[in-house]
């Protein structure tokens, strides 16, 4: 009955009564943001009075487009973002372009000029950080912009999914204190970053917590690569007290310890046992299948295409910075400490 | 000199000499395929005859759209084709859609609805077969379609990227005679696909150039995945006479086999050799790195989304199906035969 009703209110009759053109009320409809505010507020009251109904409630327009930009495609969890923002945004009849601008000022031009020509919906940039002149513009634009940030706590406003880093890193410590472990190494993240720092201080306060005086000489610099996991891991492993355990704050990092291990003719975990942070796809199929903090990549990359797509529409969001649960996936790669 | 003469011919002039409207030589221009091929042919004619410069040479206008279409975002080689496609794309002004059908009507038909309306150029599919009513849809709309296909050897007509299925595994098998091996297990991949025949065929026939008899307790059947890789390696090294090395037809399934390796107390390669297929970015960080047949995956998204857009600019190409060379990557999986 209320559809009926609805039905027989068009978009001319609300243009008419608004005094504006039938394509502004489409754009207040389909939440574009190249409406001013005060046509916006007016369009919006007489759809609501007049019951107008969206074609399909809480739905994108189908040629809508939301912008996923990368810095790099080359990190290994990129395509867990993918798709995620890609399963949130083909359901709601939105398509997903996905862009690497490569800290490159003139990819990221490239990359601009290319969007404003097909009126993009709103942006989600996988980054700790947006440079601003690219910030400014987009500001210009009016854009909705979010962040997802697997690596950092953004210093900027725009809204950010993240993780919980320091939860996370204190949870795979304590699991390995339960194990019996005392001297446990720790392989840190590039210390600019803050999710290294938060990692770290989850490490140690795990230790503290246990009652175990941290050892510098079990913490060591890396900066998430496998390379540095190897250095860090081969430096441990040939110390005179060797540590039991090695914690890694990305799996790359414990790759590179798992090679340092072999190298060295030991064995994950009968002599040392390593853990990792992020869950990466391939972890499962090392050998042995790694221990890690799970960050749930594809969940970051669907909150942010919602949030996008909310942004897009008009709303509040409810929060500037949110971070999604870590949670610990115990495998392979962990065991008591190997009795001297 | 020739430019300014080439500035003072304008599409309206054009559009006045063909008898046709000013739209309509803005399609020809940009390559858009929905214009009659005797009107294109008059239109080209004069464009040529008269000078008329292109913007930017070689360029898609900037509001252009390639859509990337895959099955599943989880494939562990999506992102390397995502970089090679978004790469030539970015760089011709040209936004790459990104989408997941899932093998699901439904899921397709919404991205379907989703593309008409934003006029795509063209389409790339990641896939060794597009369903026949997609396929015909698809030719109504008369879009350029191009084919990714690392698996197979597609049976339709879209013009097909792959790689060099049978000269890799030859070049495989090849390398392990070379090393000394005379007992090498070969774990294949779905019959149902023709890469996996080729990959079969190239083991057979480096075999039998190399005057060993083919031993069928050595082949055993696998389905691209870790779990096939791990129980055919299980029961390879279970034989009464097992094989000095292993070569798997996917990364993923001679990562499978390093896990049965260690749960038997072996150790890759003192005990035994491992060889891949594909060349995935992880395999460079396995314990140890593993020695494999790189698939030039990247490349191939190169090459599909240039294909694409000479397609759209109407350009006649070469050849319906091009393979690009795979390559032996050496890394530390395989060694001599363990002498008994």
């Amino acid at each position: 009955m209320g559809s009926d009703h609805n039905r027989n209110v068009t978009i001319a009759m609300i243009a008419r009564l608004a005094g504006v053109s039938v394509p502004t009320v489409s754009r207040v409809i389909n939440g574009r943001s190249d409406v001013a505010p005060g046509t916006r507020e007016r369009v919006e009251d007489l759809l609501t009075t007049h019951g107008y109904r969206r074609r399909s409630p809480g739905r994108r327009p189908s040629s809508a487009l939301i912008d996923l930009v990368f810095n790099d495609l080359d990190s290994p969890w990129a395509v867990e973002i993918i798709r995620g923002v890609e399963d949130v945004a083909h359901a709601s009849g939105t398509g997903t372009v996905v862009s690497a601008i490569h800290r490159r000022t003139s990819s990221a031009k490239q990359w601009l000029d290319n969007m404003r020509n097909r009126s993009t919906e709103g942006v989600i940039f996988v980054t700790s950080m947006v440079a601003p002149p690219l910030q400014a513009e987009l500001h210009r634009l009016n854009l909705p912009v979010v962040m997802v940030d697997p690596a950092g706590v953004s210093l900027q406003e725009n809204p950010t999914i993240g993780a919980t880093n320091w939860a996370g890193s204190l949870g795979a410590s304590q699991y390995l204190l339960g194990l019996g472990h005392r001297r446990i190494g720790f392989i840190a993240g590039p210390p600019q970053l803050m999710c290294s720092r938060a990692r770290m201080d989850g490490y140690r306060a795990a230790l503290n917590a246990a009652g175990i005086a941290v050892d510098d000489a079990l913490i060591r610099p890396g900066n998430f690569y496998h390379e540095s996991g190897y250095a860090a891991g081969t430096q441990l492993l040939g110390l005179a007290d060797p540590p039991t355990a090695i914690f890694a704050a990305s799996d790359q990092m414990a790759l590179g310890v798992y090679e340092a291990v072999r190298k060295r003719g030991l064995r994950v975990p009968d002599d040392i046992s390593v853990v990792g942070f992020d869950d990466l796809p391939e972890v499962r199929w090392c050998s042995p299948p790694l221990t890690t903090i799970r960050q749930p990549l594809a969940e970051m990359g669907m909150l942010a295409a919602r949030t996008v797509l909310r942004l897009a529409n008009g709303e509040k969001i409810e929060s500037p910075r949110v971070e999604l649960a870590t949670e610990l996936v115990i495998r392979d790669s962990a065991a008591p400490p190997k009795q001297p």
